[in-house]
């Protein structure tokens, strides 16, 4: 067991993590909590821009893996955590008004309206979390730094207001291990699936795979090929970037942890 | 070569086909027609009831596999057929008012409106296809009968004014092969995916499983089992208990054929 603060280890429950994150226990990243149970990102959109990205996602659904989706006004995904209530369960928030940062809240109660949505989507710690238990080496893990993320020149396909390029994450992983990366991610379809590029960076119009556009650096080392897989920043910059007035999401790494065994989201 | 029509053989392509459909000189069942493409069912409802209806097909994938949603007004489906007319490249449409079938015709071009939005769900031909591609025995299809299909005990997760409950059609398998049907029909995610229940037909509340709710009986011959797999009767039927004002689908059996080679759907 490992303890990760005075209330928390590895192996307390989901809703007991939920539970510390609403009372204000614990306001860190999520990355190694709960380890075998599926973190989601969160996205909250009112009713009326709800539909386009539903739609959006049901067209791009490598990087926008759909998970639950609240009925409008209800802040409990019923399907993936029953007990649960989004507007206090995540350690940290943020909060957009026309795509601009205004708030990074612990607590969204005061902002809940009758008419928002919530769409949580799945997130690459599970398949990271099977890929660590295959045996794959991952340096970011390894050496605690974000994984690097960078925009892509490859179109998603757009639905109504919600259009914009794939962003993709990129895991170095060494060339006799890359076949084994893509059978064991492949099975986890909501959780981004098998990587969407392997090797020739330059393929999809990543000029530099030094600068990332988020997240920290990560040079190759010898023998490790670029494995790309589709990232979750993807529907959060669409959606930012048609500046709808109001928009939640989970403060990045501060993901809302689901009452499903990653098992349960093998395809 | 099979010559199916004076103008139609099993290696018409899809173009050719909807072609055919669209000028009227097939208006029958797309059985067997455009083999290894993918076909689909259709259903096309006001843009009102669109994002619930979506809802419904991602909260209920097993009876609802998207495969393609048109933009609000537009009838071609982009994804599956980009050089499609929905309004007239199927052989034969139903239209709907308040749940009632008012007309069965070949056009729905007179029908057609800008606020309509077209659904395009798998269809069970497409793992049928794999699954005798694997040589695995399909009575139905040996007979030329209709798979029989039932209403289950077993709700779907509603969403907004759409519920009822899963609709599953009924394969007799023989005991050596249900597993290799399972495995087979795993592959095919968006065309209903593997089976939701084997055996034990009283535990999706079939009474008896002679009297099907829609198709022919199909009895049991000794050493098979009863194999139900999630059926696309599910979203009509929950649509039609909504009673909306306007929906049109695909007569039964006159599918819209796809530009999708079938491998292209797998998992």
């Amino acid at each position: 067991m490992t303890v990760i603060s005075p209330t928390i280890t590895d192996s307390t429950s989901p809703t007991d993590l939920r539970r510390a994150f609403a009372c204000g226990t614990w306001d860190e990243h999520t990355v190694g909590l709960a380890p075998g149970y599926t973190q989601a990102n969160l996205a909250i959109l009112p009713k009326e821009f709800a539909y386009d990205f539903l739609l959006f996602c049901v067209r791009n659904p490598k990087p926008c893996p759909l998970i639950d989706v609240t009925d409008p006004g209800s802040p409990t995904p019923t399907f993936a955590a029953p007990g649960s209530d989004l507007r206090f369960d995540l350690p940290r928030y943020r909060v957009y008004e026309h795509g601009r940062v205004v708030e990074e809240p612990t607590s969204i109660a005061d902002r809940w309206r009758d008419d928002l949505v919530a769409f949580l989507l799945g997130c690459s710690y599970t398949f990271e979390h099977a890929l660590l238990q295959g045996g794959i080496r991952l340096r970011h893990v390894e050496q605690r730094t974000n994984v690097p993320m960078f925009r892509t020149s490859r179109p998603c396909v757009s639905a109504g207001q919600f259009h914009g390029p794939l962003v993709v994450s990129m895991r170095p992983i060494r060339a006799d291990q890359v076949a084994q990366a893509v059978q064991i991610s492949s099975r986890y379809q909501r959780a981004h699936g098998a990587p969407v590029h392997i090797g020739d960076s330059e393929g999809l119009g990543i000029a530099d795979l030094t600068q990332p556009d988020w997240g920290d650096p990560l040079p190759l080392a010898p023998g490790e090929m670029p494995v790309f897989w589709a990232c979750g920043v993807t529907p959060q910059a669409v959606a930012l970037a048609a500046s709808i007035p109001l928009m939640i999401t989970h403060a990045p790494g501060h993901m809302f942890i689901t009452d499903i065994p990653i098992e349960h989201l093998e395809a």
